[in-house]
């Protein structure tokens, strides 16, 4: 087994400086890069600026052995990656005429005139590979030079990714003699310390495969990491280590293919065949594009309601005008009524409600911001849970969602065959 | 007017090297600097590696004035910014009784019992000005020595955020005689290249303020930026440059104070009064989602459905059953069915609709993926645009929302007052 290769990460673009994004490109690079046995060991962010940029490189041809940057491969004056790149390995810009053609070609299908600028994202340095971009008009390139390996890529992360994905991956796979195989464990149920305290010993014992557990935004994932030769099977390395999580830990792991709870749930909805609607209020509609995210879910999903407003809950979706009045819109009485109603309405084997207060504003002496009441109503009844949630009107949102995806999923995996 | 201080960020954690996170602190502090005149010309990450760290440090007091860190300060072996940075300016770490009373309560306020090594994160080093953590338990620490200011921050956002605000950001108010000022004009329905065509000579020939575009998912930002004394109105120096800028590019332009698409939308809603009602396909909810992110919308929101069936398109929102024959669910004429129905069935001012192919399945030879049809009814008719969207599913969906939201947004700016 050889040494794992170092890389480092530049990215490039004073928009990073200036904080209007995060530098998420350098966090899916560094999050993929071990599968190709490379380690990484820096990021940077610079300016759109010659000097700066070429003191960066140089450093970074130093101290390490691959450098990936990201950004300045637009059309405009600011994007000068390729130039600065060609300039410090004494190459020239050349015209790919591929990539013009496909520049072309992608102006036509998007029905907007090319203009002049746009030719020169087709000028990639002599002698590199070209990395075709299918999501935009910048393509990238590889230089191979002096052992080390400078790869440019385009900054949009939905250019960039699928540009990684599909070339760059490769390449290294094609190079390397050991990797890094991981394994997410994705979570949901059960707080963080919990779950540590169940499975501390595993954490701490194992060296290969090792776990790394953390936390965000109200789930667990665990990581589960083996290091193994190129041609080595690193998932079975892995296998045992998260049959035993699973055994610990039962039904609050819903993947361990690093599946989002949607994409899970979506799954699970259409493998059963279980037709779904939503009636949903504080979500507005979230819980609905969350699920409608996952294609080829119209075989289950054919419709939901947003149901804002009090009058739109009483006649739009018929709950009754008492039970408002009585128990208000946010309470377990209209939430069970909307998921009973939701299900008639839209003729489909479970009716799910959301009903809560997501804040700012809303809350009453009884009921505070976070106060969140999910309904699940199938043919022969309805169910309802309460939730407490906290933070900001967007993670509640988010939470809520979460929470009434996690409540399906536990009805199909009690109720259904098919998993 | 003096120059502008030069600061650069490491973020200090392995678990970014590992792409777990993604570098937030960063880009807040980046954002919020200018404020104080310090202009972020450098971030960099590195590891919970001691030589590595110290390698970084060194670079960064040759390059730069300022150098604020984040990481490191917890109270695990792996947390060792302090010990380096002490290291490197020759200072002892020495225990701040301060501090670790305020640990010692924070347990307590917790309930929890204080381990040991949380002692550690008491320790500062000698002769530094030190930043209480009222989030968590490590505080933070500035040193100056040198002409040089070094600035150690816990890496949790939460603790991170108030102490730099409250703390380091007052810090460099007291002592800077400049500083940045930067306003953000959004922009939709022009594309990058052709907008910089109509501006090309304003960003080319001005220096003060400065302008730099950027493209981001289908809209465009361009970022206007000062240079000012610490006294002076930098936004009069903006002003007559973000002046011309909405003259050459009229509507196109749709916030000039950095707000969202979906913001400015739910506030030209609100201020206008006006109610409206979706009936949403392809984007399942999303539409209606985003616009409820919008604290307050439910005054002229109240509802909306997800008509994701043709079943629940005719049975549930009567769109004719020879509509949906003749030309299909995707096409102009369902839109604008769709969109006088949902009008009426919510009794809104206005009703709007999508209805397209968001892929990747569902294509057919005349109607590609991409294909979409927003409407638009009010009480007088009903309007309808087709868009030609490319992208995965996930693009199709987001462009879809932005395109059917600045149509609601041009409607408004044509036909009625509040603006």
């Amino acid at each position: 087994m050889g040494e794992l290769m170092k890389a480092e990460i530049i990215a490039v673009g004073t928009e990073l400086l200036m904080g209007q994004i995060a530098n998420t490109n350098a966090q899916y690079i560094s999050g993929r890069l071990p599968e190709a046995g490379i380690g990484v060991y820096y990021h940077s962010v610079v300016g759109d600026n010659p000097l700066r940029l070429i003191e960066c490189l140089d450093l970074a041809i130093k101290r390490s052995d691959i450098i990936i940057l990201t950004g300045g491969l637009g059309p405009t004056k600011d994007d000068l990656t390729k130039e600065t790149v060609a300039e410090i390995f004494g190459r020239k810009l050349v015209l790919h005429q591929e990539s013009l053609d496909k520049i072309i070609k992608f102006f036509e299908k998007i029905n907007k005139p090319m203009v002049e600028s746009n030719k020169k994202q087709a000028l990639l340095p002599e002698g590199s590979i070209v990395i075709e971009n299918n999501n935009g008009t910048a393509p990238g390139c590889i230089i191979e030079e002096g052992g080390k390996v400078v790869i440019m890529l385009p900054g949009p992360p939905k250019e960039m990714k699928p540009m990684f994905d599909d070339t760059v991956l490769k390449y290294f796979n094609s190079k390397s003699n050991v990797k890094i195989v991981s394994k997410f464990i994705r979570i949901f149920g059960i707080g963080e310390s919990s779950m540590e305290e169940k499975i501390i010993d595993l954490i701490d014992n194992q060296t290969n495969p090792t776990i790394a557990p953390y936390a965000k935004d109200g789930e667990v994932t665990l990581r589960v990491t083996a290091n193994c030769g190129i041609d080595d099977d690193g998932e079975k390395i892995i296998e045992p280590t998260i049959k035993e999580i699973k055994n610990r830990l039962g039904d609050a792991v819903y993947s361990t293919e690093n599946k989002n709870l949607e994409e899970v749930v979506g799954e699970l909805l259409i493998k059963n065949n279980i037709s779904i609607s939503f009636a949903e209020s504080c979500t507005g509609g979230l819980l609905s594009a969350k699920l409608t995210d996952i294609p080829g879910i119209s075989s289950v999903y054919s419709g939901g309601m947003v149901t804002y407003s009090n009058e739109i809950k009483q006649h739009n979706l018929n709950v009754n005008a008492t039970t408002l009045n009585l128990y208000g819109a946010v309470s377990s009485q209209t939430a069970k009524e909307m998921a009973v109603n939701i299900r008639k309405v839209m003729k489909t084997k479970l009716g799910l409600s959301v009903t809560g207060i997501a804040g700012p504003g809303g809350a009453t002496e009884n009921k505070p911001v976070g106060l969140v009441y999910v309904g699940l109503a199938d043919e022969k009844g309805v169910d309802c849970i309460e939730l407490r949630l906290w933070g900001d009107r967007n993670r509640i949102r988010n939470n809520t969602v979460l929470n009434a995806l996690d409540m399906i999923r536990r009805y199909i995996l009690k109720n259904c065959n098919a998993i």
